[in-house]
């Protein structure tokens, strides 16, 4: 029989940049002992986001910071909303351009990742920020 | 016992912008009476998307308009599909940059959005549209 | 009662481009017969995505192609990350600008589709490739 969780998850970031969180909710999605199902993440913010990328080669977060840098750059003097700082609209650009809510299937008692897939919180403020995620999973 | 229920959302646009729906999600949210579970939205467009944003000064929207006008701008001239007009294919340019599903835990009996979090449908197309989103929601 | 379903799609890629697989994911939802539930679909890989996009003009697909290769061109100076390929690290940003996983509403035994939705794996490499998608159901 289908039953659910719900968690919430609490990272303390350093500043713009990606933080690894994929051993933290795979921890919390074996302890809950399902077989198979789905997990899903919602990150409860406007200027960060949740991204799924490579975890093999430290360059390849160097260089999509590199890549948002230039597409939205901080000052920007096309934006109107600069009351909390010049790399705050920035950071809701790109939110909006990423993804603030993930979904991955359970299989075999584990989150099916592919081999190269690290879950990642990106912090798109240059200041420290404390960021929530809900998690929920469903499944048997 | 999980339970689940769906409904269809109908939004009447009147051109391009970002039109607040958190109202009309939170209360079939509500009505539907689940301590915990899973809300997902789908946009059933190909022109308009679904956005998480800050609900609290106007001028981050109107600042998230100007960065994608001046990212895919009507009329450009890389575009062959132009049959639908000069604001179609940079529709589906930021249809394809951003989201048209999203979830959202409900946890306590509501919907577990961050404090400045805001459930937005995008219409790109200068012309007032109808759009409809799906709604599922799992839990007990 | 609610039920779930896990089922894997692999699909051979021949280079980038837009390949639509709607009638595959389609078909394995009807079989699964519910008459009401949630698919979720999520693509094992950091190179390529899943859009759901306009299946009717294929120009609408040349020009999704054109507008992301001069946003994020292949060969980018920009980049650190070059050891595999000059579109490997280019890819990766189209898939941080797009989305790995999706979410659909099943309604009346079929995918809540709009007219003018197809779903689509979106190859951003060059070279062709194996991907894999795993697919969740839930529903009654």
């Amino acid at each position: 029989m289908l039953r659910q969780a719900l968690h919430e998850f609490r990272i303390s970031t350093r500043g713009r940049g990606l933080y690894e969180i994929t051993r933290e909710v795979s921890d919390w999605v074996s302890r809950a002992g399902l077989a198979g199902g789905l997990l899903t993440l919602h990150l409860r913010h406007t200027s960060a986001s949740l991204l799924i990328q490579e975890n093999a080669d430290p360059d390849v977060r160097r260089d999509l910071e590199s890549f948002f840098t230039r597409l939205a750059p901080d000052g920007d003097p096309l934006f109107v909303h600069t009351v909390e700082g010049a790399d705050d609209m920035p950071s809701h650009v790109r939110a909006a351009l990423t993804a603030v809510s993930l979904s991955i299937p359970v299989k075999d008692g584990k989150l099916a990742l592919g081999t190269w897939q690290g879950i990642y919180i990106w912090e798109h403020r240059l200041a420290p920020h404390s960021r929530t995620i809900t998690a929920h999973l469903v499944g048997e």
